[in-house]
């Protein structure tokens, strides 16, 4: 149950249209997933949210693309989003992340999610040394 | 202000002193900075923080370290934990995190966090193909 | 599946009957969603949150309904409470909440969850001209 | 730096003044700390919100007081809510928490936020077992 | 103390000097608040960041500005991002939130937060008259 | 739909057996719940979560294990981690949590949740007499 309606013909309106054409184009397959479908209901925020979902995971950069998932993912965990989640761990299976290195993933999440809990609990002073504007 | 008080002499305890000398062996410095020497107002607690944080974080591993403080940064980051995020910005840019890619890590956690709320409003549902146990 | 059991006959106890008979009064409709008819499973606790959420989502205010919905439903995404972010879509809607503002409202929630968590990131210093009590 | 205004006489209001001696009242200080005496910029959020924080944690209950303020601070540190982590950390110790059980509390915490992040990044299926409806 | 260091003389980069022009011409103001700043240690990221916001806050839309200014503040207040809940309560301000509506934003706020964490703990099913998709 | 795939037979693998039986003797039952299945998939990881859960809940300690239970049901709760909700509710009534004092738990994790939103957008400063370390 989504709170939006996808549209029934979502490539009958052109904005839509050049969006999908261009997520075939850059994935390399046919498959639209549900984000895509179900963001037709607007397609100006679409066309915002696809673009800027490209730059950042699909264009050359300084990291590499199964990296650029991984951390992707483990923001998606830490938020408790659902589809994230699953979208984005297939995403970097994808790109090459093995099971073991799926378990490695989650052993460092959930290793950060309990040091930061800590550290929320016991509220210290950050080390002046830390400061990178001294 | 802090919830707990640092023990001005914390290696008199000598379950302390063992933690306090991994950390400067494992870390080749002398520096121990204050979420160990907060933490050894409970020795149990931070006997098994730091051979934690040490097994993941400093142990060879399936990913290289960079990769996994970036990771373990992206976490901190969404629980808006502040010591945290100050620390592991630091130990990342140890292990050779640049500051460009520091500005990509930090334009990729805040896009996951830009379509993790956009999911989260959506509630849209999984796309079967996403399922591993198929 | 839930945490707690909705009783079988809630209002046979007088003390949710008047909460029930409230919830319809105020609404206009005999429908009673399925947060009260599992909150009868502890009768005070029904009582303060029909109390508060009546106060501050039906009584007349500074805001006007349909935007105090739109705010609900923010942090209700925010939060990533799934009943809450459906209870709240739906009762926006019926305050009179379009598909293309409901579309702007996930546009700005999810730009705010951005930046959110780009700040968390940077950890800047607040603007001294920010500071109300000078 | 706060984001509301603090009033210089806040008991000149007599709604205000009402609220301070029952807080004065109720914990046996004269002590108001600066949660109440910045909520007095709106008088009537200052009685509801401290009507139902007394109700919750100074009225007697099925709970112990101290059990009261340990659950009530497990989910500030979730919430890194700076200022509730400091005040219910002060109210538990005042309340009997020793500084072994505050160490104990950290632990359990930090554990928790460790699995919860765990099953988020799993997303297994609820065990059927759990249902209470059953 | 951050963790990016804000360039000294950031108008030297002429792609910084034209987000900062813009700002000022889109305000009407001389000042360039820390965000902008700190963010242009990375040219990139800030005009793309500055674009985005200046969109979805700053262009005629459905929503009237204030209430635009509130619902992003909902988000990170929500989200315990302290800049930000400082800039966006100045910025609500700016744009005609008086206080007795800011007292009332809070108050909406923290009843979410309230439910939104009841809900959360109950764990009920959705009432499927909320299907918008039927 | 998971994100990691439990294997047929995870006794086969003695490590797995091994925690395994550890589970069904420390818990006097024959039932291994879901997230230990699932975690047979990285037989390491499984070692080490549920050494530590076990330490935590299982063995005794300054707390009672109803006590801890709650504790750790509150953080799991605001975390909104349904898998965990779901489960230490369980574990919660099974160490003697009645229906009566589960309703007592969601309504002091609901009050706290909404202190927390409260004060968060508040950001007032913390009373220098909070301060442990004076």
């Amino acid at each position: 149950m989504s709170t939006v309606t996808a549209p029934e013909n979502p490539e009958d309106d052109p904005r839509v249209k050049a969006v999908f054409d261009d997520i075939r184009d850059t994935r390399g397959t046919d498959y639209i997933n549900n984000v895509w479908r179900y963001l037709a209901f607007d397609p100006r925020l679409l066309e915002e949210v696809w673009r800027d979902v490209r730059d950042v995971l699909a264009k050359p950069s300084l990291l590499d693309p199964m990296t650029k998932e991984m951390i992707y993912l483990a923001v998606s965990i830490t938020n408790a989003c659902e589809y994230c989640v699953h979208s984005h761990t297939m995403a970097a299976k994808a790109k090459g992340m093995s099971d073991a290195q799926h378990g490695e993933l989650l052993r460092i999440v959930s290793q950060a999610g309990r040091t930061n809990h800590l550290l929320n609990g016991m509220q210290i002073p950050v080390d002046p040394v830390f400061d990178t504007e001294v």
